[in-house]
């Protein structure tokens, strides 16, 4: 990795360090699992839903699924954006967001041994600084695992269907410099952004890099990658605290 | 109004007994006005907007206009409901809902010292246990009188345009006697259901009474009105608490 | 009751006078039940469709269920409204209206009796000067009736499962003072609407009020409840009358 | 024209012969122009709605336009059909019935003459038995001629716009026969199904036939053509009746 | 007929005299049949797809079914026209021409010797230049028949249920004169226009005239009609030559 | 970069080997650029789009915008696809491939030197066997390009917005090893698939890596994107030619 300078970046925290990460579990009365993620002021509610029944498509194969939903709460920003069940659809972003988060807590968990359930995580914004996502997947992996632990304990499970814990976490290029977790004013201002979704063993499960001005050069990705590795391990110790607890 | 006796109700509680309420205030980091109303596992998120354009049958008449949204979490409750946004549209309840909080209100706020602005009262369910809609309005009016409060501090208003404070409670008829603030499992097995939007003086700001089963009488209507005065009493001192803290 | 005095209403009607009413039967070839209601110059046309299924969270229950649709027609009102088919959607107005007229006749219908039938009503305004949801229950119970009366005379039903009319009228405060049956003129000018629905024995199946602009009182709205009482009694003889034609 | 025998159409009428039609006017409170349209038991309500603004590409062109609407009320069939707008879109059956309405009514009337007005013909069926298409040109025009009458008289027209009347009559092949002004029961069974729409003068205007079974040839077409021309002069004859009444 | 002058058509071409016509067949790796139709600078990708189930309302009734839709690509046009799939609907004219279509085919196509299959058209107009409907039509049958085939030659069809070709094409009235197959620029400025879907044998399947300006004569009707046996006539032509090639 | 083995792809190509390329230009009468690229069975239609206009929270900025759209015919498949339009939305999978086109020819061109026009790129897959995504930017690119030269023949631009050729290409790992430029058969058995979005000198735009089983490591996604160059080389080259004739 190239020298990380002690740059003044916008949040004033050091290029490697990332935010004050709280993961609050049995939030909600009703789930089966449940995890509010607080990446600083970035919060999500994440719910876990086990439902007795998999798509059609799915049907009889003996095989589980693990699915996700995204939304954000009109004022989860500092201009408030319309309702998407106003406006009576999903925007392109928010596809794109619970697709992504989806896939995450997919490629950890095995179907086989999850059975014919399904696992429906809800990914709500309460309000966003920049990392929605991220605080998405490592807080959705929080409530994915709190359910299974729930079918454990209730006898409808007999093994443990996940492999190893998944995190997520933003990375960007702001004045050339590489600097971990984005808040939304450096989000904002940064040459380019990417997300990693990595596995507690440090495999690459997901991996997006945007150029948002000039396109960055393969050295420039791997200081982004290597800061990933770092957040992501704290991530990844945070959760098992939560779990833990 | 009749006796009351002091039946066992589910929850427990006195037939006149309120939920522990709280309004927990500026909880968001955004929005001008906010308040986290909890009516015992109730939890509604209302936030309040403000924006200096007011719908386009009103421009230049020189007076305000106070609107509300409302939503639910898709897990906020017992079962999982589907999502509002994915579904891509509001169902009737919503409609009906927002509607009620947006009329509720408006009926304490004077449009023309208001003036041109139009405030935006966001309602989001976070987790529900019965009466979704009073919380809303209940909290929805902390967060617009904290949105107004923000105003004047700016300058942006001369005058207070609120009236009055106004809240919301439901009461109903529990195997014939009259309870106040049912929650979710009283609500399903009571033979009827209103709900009152009453101001701190007492005046009626809306009324919505209804028969599951049998029809009601007047006496038994009138019982249901003491109730909500009761109760609506109770909450208006909670909001002056919440606004002087 | 408070004393009603002869006000000049805009209307020009005696405080506690309902419009004409008539109750036209038959007026469709097809429907099982039909009634076009007329009051004053608010006209619905109420069909009742039996279906011999009922909604799936039902099927094998043994219990009928009783629905109803509402529509207006863009030019039933002084200024044309866009039609809801063309602008892809229901209004959060027409949803509200359609889930209280099935309410109001599912309130007085016993639905083991009905067993697993739906029978479905559908209201649509063809020409509306206020008053135009009470007109639908009103018309809505005669053509749910005849409707029944069909089955039974086809011996497709045994018993009969409507325990007793039901009506519904609206009431409101003009000038400070209560009038029954407000017409689209003295609606747009009232400080205060309600909408009740009674039983021919005076039980009250639903309440509707909102202050449209000062709160109203207890005394205020026990007024608006007497009249209510005196109209639809006379709605209830009114359809007495075209069930026994 | 071929021979036409006295065959036994299911309706019993001569295979020339129209059913009962009556056009009845000024049955709306509130639109510039109504007419009901019954061809024996299919009714369909129109009405004409004149705005002061034409569509966002036509102005300030000088030069007005006519469009329709159509619709059908859910139980206006034997069998209850989906509300169009609790469905959310309107069928292609629907589009192409108000698309051939507005074009209709667009031949016979002179654009530049009506000026930078709107004139829209909402066609409501509120009974069907075939031919709903036919008498809601019919009646729109009678509809349309009564604004234009209405425009002229409060001064708002120097001119007569509408060139001649126009009118509209199904004609089909019954058992190889050509018959005139099909009701449901016929054109369910017919080999062939054309929809004429000719001026007063005996202009073509809009031609659609369509082979239900067998293609058909020219000279069936042709007696087709020869029974509507016959069916239309009755219509305009009932059109100038209704005008004049 | 009377007789055709040789006018100067804005095409250049002869009155009588139909575009370049090719139909490329074989043109999709995966459909069942396929037929790139080119009229001109008019080009229509037809496929068609064999699917082994016919729509709910058939199950169990031993015939086929062939149904058809339609779209058009955003700049198959001279001004560049959104995207229906963007908008989130279809607009009338696409439907129209879809129920076009499907019913020109299904006019050829014995259901019962299909047996319980439905067979798809999906026209895409790749690039447009007028006559996109008929040129769908013509090229649909090509598709239709290379799909038959197929089916035939796999042993999932003992015989042929097409019973001859279909072929279509629009005449106009341009100058008062009557001209064969107009393409965009001749449309635009025809006083009437028509589409016409004759059989190989010469009987009419559908016929569909507009009088874009002043009405027109049954004489001009019967040139159009003439010069439309004509046009299909070469049509038919082609198609068989393709699929002979 | 670890040592490619020549296995047995699917597909018989060498691992480092991109189908062939055809980049056809000019392929619509009407667009002010477009291209035909086929990767393989892979064809999607490119065509750009010059409007005068840019969307509205962009205007008086003097910078201009460019955007796409993408969709895919419904038999473009093996197994037909609904039509999007027909269902009235589009999926999740559209809309995060058409912002991702957007993205990356935006990645290349200045938009002050653009200046108020949008140029819309629409990329409709006539076929598809992988890669639509990568040959849709690729092709889009030719298009941008020749709407831009357009631009600049017509005097509209005097200087080139174009900063660089941009091109993509997907990887990935089959049976471990890393193979350039999937198509749909390898596509489906791959245990990690990406897409790279890189320019003419070799700068990444944009990278989207997805383990679809197993995560991957670091050295394998090195591997990737070293193909990932070799192969965009090769198509920026095409691009070149294309460009040229």
């Amino acid at each position: 990795m190239t020298d990380i300078q002690p740059i003044a970046r916008p949040s004033g925290r050091a290029a490697d360090q990332v935010r004050e990460v709280r993961l609050e579990t049995h939030v909600s009365k009703y789930a089966e699992g449940s995890c509010l993620a607080k990446f600083g002021d970035t919060h999500v509610l994440c719910t876990a839903s086990v439902e007795d029944r998999v798509p059609g498509w799915m049907k009889g194969g003996g095989r589980g699924w693990v699915t996700a939903e995204y939304g954000m709460l009109p004022r989860a920003t500092d201009q408030r954006t319309d309702r998407e069940a106003a406006r009576g659809k999903q925007t392109g972003r928010t596809q794109e967001i619970q697709r992504l988060i989806g896939r995450a807590l997919r490629a950890v968990t095995d179907m086989a041994t999850l059975g014919e359930l399904q696992i429906r995580i809800d990914c709500d914004v309460l309000q966003a600084d920049g990392g929605t996502r991220t605080a998405a997947i490592t807080g959705g992996y929080v409530a994915l695992a709190l359910a299974i632990r729930h079918l454990r304990e209730i006898g409808a499970l007999k093994a443990d269907p996940l492999k190893e814990p998944v995190a997520a976490i933003s990375c960007g290029l702001w004045r050339g410099l590489p600097v971990l977790d984005l808040d939304y004013a450096e989000d904002s201002s940064a040459q380019a952004d990417a997300n990693f979704v990595l596995t507690a063993s440090g495999g690459i499960v997901e991996v997006q890099g945007t150029a948002e001005q000039d396109p960055f050069s393969q050295v420039q990705f791997l200081d982004l990658l290597a800061l990933a590795h770092k957040g992501t391990q704290e991530l990844v110790a945070a959760q098992r605290a939560a779990l833990a607890g």
